[in-house]
């Protein structure tokens, strides 16, 4: 239980001061932010009651959004209060093609330049990680499942986001390894294990079966699904990570439960299967 | 149009004649085959029927799924029967983790072993590929789009494909490009040149967004997507690919339409977004 962190999406209909009291009660260590919860808290009021409360902030998500080239201020403010939380990293979802939203139907000036989308993405984090380092914010960058490449992030992979990763200092730049994106991969252990330092999270979540209807709910609580996390955790600590473990879970039964017997059966799952 | 293949599967209304009928008015010169048409017309007839017609088979889809341990039958007398038709090669689709099955929900037994299941389609293709060879048959493996992992096919990359192929000799086992499967990969460029001679077939198709319920049918006419053809046209062109361009389309509307449009639609768009 010592490095569990509950991601704040898993509970999302709970406040912040919800989450902090809730993991408080069920005697959760750690807490992934949500930028929305956040907003909706004030930050200064955050800050104390994260503070007060003693737990860790594992990360804050979340920012990105890098392709469409207007981006950048949002992410300053991002990282303005990860450095506010003391959470060692923001947890970067990169964006898709220019133009391609999630839901929406393709409109007719939507772009399907695909590199030149990963190329914004390389130059936008040229912008954004001095600022970070200065103020002690590690950017995480999160390759999502192939299936939101269109529309959630050009960043596909480990291997490709480590390939921007490297181009700067290990403390400004770093990866996530969220299972539900990374299980297929044919290259994970080998990446997992390339990452080492780099690994800035580790989040573990299912992945359903068959998929819902709106793929972006097709995260389901550990053991619902078809990954078998203990190999990929194994891994993650092999290659020297020894930060938390966020549960990210988007969900609509999830979601509809009552949040209490939802950190009930987290703790359960990620006592059987995670670690 | 010289290289142009219609997948039968695109218009899968039709029967085996109706397709190669359809071929002919409208001047497509090669044709993907499937299994079940060609069962419902009879071997003896069809073998008949396309020699008559004077039109290339391109492939034969599909042999495969052989993560579950029990299909080598069935996939020899795919080979015997893709050997009768002349085709140069046998789509495979290699199978998901064994007891997941395509839009069933999780029965408890199900394996989350991904390694072993990959392990499977070696041990399987390494007896699968000499009596293809010995028939002149070529086995084709396909990789398919990482959100098929579970359920269809544990080959989620060009590069794993290639990884199993290089084992065996290059005119026994080959790979297929569909476009839809891996125009999100970060390594995309790097494996076509590196398979080279390894290409046994080139598919197009669209990939809709927002993804449809059933995402095995997200799929689309070319120019209704998100995906970039030409450069990947260019690419297969440049590691020495000269074979047919099948176009394979899984689309609830595109089978709802007259064949005949559909295939009206399919010349223009594969003269002016694909060639």
């Amino acid at each position: 239980m010592n490095r569990l962190s509950l991601n704040q999406w898993t509970t999302r209909r709970w406040s912040l001061p919800q989450a902090v009291d809730g993991c408080a009660r069920h005697g959760i260590p750690a807490i992934g932010v949500w930028r929305q919860q956040l907003q909706e808290c004030g930050l200064a009021r955050a800050v104390k009651l994260i503070a007060d409360s003693g737990l860790r902030v594992s990360s804050l998500c979340r920012g990105g959004f890098l392709t469409g080239g207007e981006a950048l201020d949002d992410n300053r403010r991002a990282i303005d209060e990860a450095a506010a939380l003391g959470a060692p990293c923001l947890v970067m979802v990169v964006g898709g093609l220019p133009g391609v939203s999630p839901g929406e139907p393709l409109s007719p000036g939507v772009s399907r330049d695909l590199p030149g989308a990963r190329q914004r993405v390389v130059d936008a984090v040229a912008e954004l990680a001095p600022y970070a380092a200065e103020r002690g914010v590690r950017l995480a960058l999160e390759p999502l499942h192939p299936m939101y490449c269109a529309d959630r992030s050009v960043l596909s992979t480990l291997g490709q986001a480590l390939d921007i990763a490297e181009r700067f200092p290990v403390e400004q730049v770093g990866v996530v390894v969220d299972a539900f994106h990374v299980w297929w991969d044919p290259q994970l252990f080998s990446q997992i294990a390339r990452a080492g330092a780099r690994i800035a999270s580790y989040q573990v979540c299912d992945q359903l079966h068959p998929l819902p209807a709106d793929v972006l709910l097709g995260r389901a609580m550990m053991g619902d699904g078809v990954i078998d996390f203990r190999p990929m955790t194994a891994a993650v600590a092999a290659a020297g990570y020894t930060g938390d473990i966020e549960v990210e879970i988007f969900n609509a039964d999830v979601w509809a439960a009552d949040p209490d017997e939802v950190l009930t059966t987290m703790i359960e799952r990620y006592r059987r299967l995670v670690i």
